[in-house]
């Protein structure tokens, strides 16, 4: 019995078990949802810089990753970098999918539906007359994004059309990247 | 003579005779500057993901990196996931860092500053009571993201404050976030 209530509570990988008793917990306490995330960035030449991501606040405590993960960005060559990394804005893309698959997956373990394949292409168009300065009609960033989805699963194409719909009603990355974030930038010069 | 040209066209690893030349190259030709970047995601399990970037279009043809980036995202234990890598939230920050820091790179070459030490910090606060659907009242994604850089370099601090500025200025991802950009989303289900 043991064996199958805890098979009945993974699902996708997903420990749903842990999933409602992390939804209750934040119930009883809302503010232990309150989270800062961090990167800390190093110039390392040129275009190239790295990011280093490990601390974090959430459940009222600072916390680490397992690890600490490191991440390179740069330009290619046709952009006047040497190709270390992806540039920046491809970092963007990155964070979307994941965060819509993320979500997605937890959505179809907490409805019961066994997902067997999901893939996405997030693909930004931007032109470059903006950043470059050429062009004041031209904004900075992409001009629009697409999210191409493939997904298989025990479930009807319309459910899982359902699965893709919450995640992006759910998403933090979506409703950064759609409705935008005021940001602060601070400079200190010693 | 020409060693001395090439020393003075190289400043912060920028080598801004090419930067100047490829502006120029854009003003002559203005439709160069349309780029289409592209991450491909395959879920793995449960929040557990990966993108590839490779491919990418920019001045008028298919173009790829020297070499497919890979990167995984998943969720840390304390939000029910294994911690195989940032998480989504994170890589938005990171990616922020990485805009500001390449541009900065490149301004302050083509004003002639040396930097000799670029650091920053970016920190998004949220509230996981939005996408966790537990109080309507909180957005999804970020409350605010705050970049606190610290920066070294031959020029007076008012200067280098007016590199950042000039930065924050001509960035793509500060675009993307602080002012959104329209997200599609579709999904195949074969």
């Amino acid at each position: 019995m043991t064996t199958t209530e805890v098979n009945d509570s993974m699902r996708n990988g997903v420990d749903t078990a842990t999933l409602f008793a992390t939804l209750d917990a934040v119930k009883q306490a809302p503010q232990a949802a309150s989270f800062q995330f961090r990167a800390h960035n190093e110039w390392l030449s040129g275009t190239h810089n790295r990011s280093t991501i490990s601390d974090f606040f959430g459940v009222g405590e600072e916390r680490a990753h397992e690890r600490t993960f490191t991440f390179d960005a740069d330009h290619p060559a046709v952009l006047v970098g040497q190709d270390h990394g992806p540039t920046p804005v491809e970092f963007v893309l990155h964070a979307l999918a994941a965060c819509l698959t993320a979500g997605l997956a937890n959505i179809a373990a907490a409805r019961k539906v066994k997902l067997t394949e999901v893939r996405s292409t997030v693909s930004g168009d931007i032109d470059l007359n903006g950043i470059l300065g050429l062009d004041p009609e031209v904004r900075n960033g992409y001009q629009q994004i697409t999210v191409r989805f493939t997904i298989k699963g025990d479930a009807p194409a319309e459910r899982l059309r359902e699965l893709v719909e919450q995640s992006r009603a759910r998403s933090a990355v979506y409703d950064v990247i759609t409705n935008g974030v005021p940001v602060t930038v601070e400079v200190d010069t010693p």
